[in-house]
């Protein structure tokens, strides 16, 4: 993970963001409000997990695979973002 | 979330080992270690959030429709621990 | 499975359009069509998969555990009510 | 996909065994067999679309992106490598 400081602080930002939803999973059980909405709130957890697994997968391709914006071979990166493109959009 | 005492300690252990993972992810993004490490630390915080779902749904089928153990119908006490047996094999 | 036949025609018709769905990701491979392409057509066969799961699990709820519409006791129909929103949503 | 025969052969044979495991569910749901069973076979289903997804995946990144067989450069492979074991892990 040697990306750049705008990709770590997105990324710090974005798994702060499921702290505070887990935070809130906690606080539901303990107040032992109803379980649909206990339920929501794990169902929300768990897209934002996802969405931090896909980002750190694009921004690793991007890092130390092939980074389209500067692959010299066009075949090779549209190939990159052809992947991208489906990590973004199987994991979401 | 009128559960029993039990449930509900064992839901807010699994909860707090949850943000604890998370916790390793924010200090693997932070401290630049290698891609594929952080990688496997979401998919386990993800493997662990899909269990709790699990356990929640379970919880609350147990505790607001049919609880397999005291309900007199056979075929709907078999109906729920079929229910919550694919719950479980489905999202764990 | 001894649901209305309303429901059983709606799941038939269902899993014959994933069928349709699979045999075109088979035709796609086959054709050696791009890589990006085949993953979409993956995609919305698994997706299609989640929604069958999804209502095979709702219609077992309301045949076989509580059916909201004809259930006596409020609580019990609202609960289950409740299961079959996050079912739903969570696996669609 | 302009990939090796052995990859396609495989694929196919693999895309030929979920729409095997489709017309399962067809017949299943056809028969009326019990809601438990029907369930089990979608969710085998899905397990084999996920498969699918995570081999297709592994092909494309080989084929167009690197192959860690034959990259030159070693932390481009590892990388490479690395996606692949992610993609295996989190998918299937």
């Amino acid at each position: 993970m040697t990306h750049t400081i705008r990709e770590k602080t997105k990324l710090l930002n974005r798994v702060r963001r499921i702290r505070g939803q887990i935070e809130a999973v906690e606080r539901a059980l303990d107040q032992e409000i109803g379980c649909a909405d206990v339920l929501q709130l794990i169902a929300g957890a768990r897209g934002a997990i996802n969405g931090l697994m896909a980002e750190v997968m694009e921004d690793h391709v991007r890092a130390h695979l092939i980074d389209p914006a500067h692959e010299p071979d066009p075949q090779r990166a549209h190939a990159a973002e052809e992947l991208i493109d489906v990590v973004r959009s199987y994991l979401k």
